[in-house]
């Protein structure tokens, strides 16, 4: 039998998979930035998301029962660069005064990652049907862009003043 | 001499050569994706986009001048991981009904990521006093956001209804 060609319940099951893979990344990442970050301030922004993001990785196992799936990771190339970039700056900044401000563009990048594959991962879930699945990964939307506000909040007042002395 | 410890400048400058080796990579891979893309609008919005991309490599050489630096690059790990997967989906999904949408999730997580640096180089140069190269950053930084609206547009028209054929 000849191959199916892959269509889009294929590649809403292959992103669902590249960003549960990115989900349980950061939940490895976050304690080591939440440990690096001098502002408690920051600290306490990543510890709190760390937990949401325990939320998240729950909603997503959800979504793949939803689907009729197991939840299950793929190497996700792009997590995997950007934080690799978090690592080279939480290493060359270390004691640096702008070691803070390096982990906040880290974090925002990992954020607009995460806002980018669920705001496509939920308007596919609505082209397929799937209104249920839709609202849970626009939940976790709202959320990331939360965390995005709030880091940029940060990054715009406390951190980036001390980062020049 | 110890070696000075790295400060805010720094940061700034080690972000500058990542977006820039970034953008350059980005003006490679768009003609790929608008060969690739089915839909006419689709294939005119990469075109498009390319024809920008070129502006925002030259106002990063005019931030570079700004702060007294040569145009450089240095290998951004993260945007080789996003397009990689935009690459990954090429291929898997080639002649697929869901083509279309896959190269705009891939298109939408480089926008975002793009987003993310400008706006974090923009906080900075200001924090730094270069006043003139965060007007030049943040001009980038609404392109990169109408580019990325534009596409949202699309996924949620003509593309993603195709992908389900």
């Amino acid at each position: 039998m000849a191959k199916r060609a892959k269509i889009l319940k294929d590649l809403f099951h292959d992103t669902l998979k590249d960003i549960y893979f990115a989900e349980n990344k950061i939940l490895k990442t976050l304690p080591k930035m939440a440990k690096a970050a001098q502002s408690p301030e920051l600290k306490k922004a990543f510890e709190e998301h760390e937990e949401q993001t325990h939320g998240h990785v729950k909603r997503l196992d959800q979504v793949f029962k939803i689907i009729g799936e197991k939840p299950k990771g793929k190497t996700c190339d792009a997590i995997n660069g950007i934080t690799d970039e978090g690592a080279e700056i939480m290493k060359e900044y270390k004691k640096s005064p702008a070691l803070d401000a390096g982990l906040l563009a880290a974090a925002q990048a990992v954020e607009h990652y995460e806002i980018s594959r669920y705001g496509t991962l939920r308007t596919w879930a609505e082209e397929l049907g799937h209104s249920d699945a839709a609202s849970l990964l626009g939940e976790t939307l709202a959320e990331e862009k939360q965390t995005d506000e709030r880091l940029t909040e940060i990054a715009e007042t406390t951190v980036n003043a001390e980062a020049e002395a």
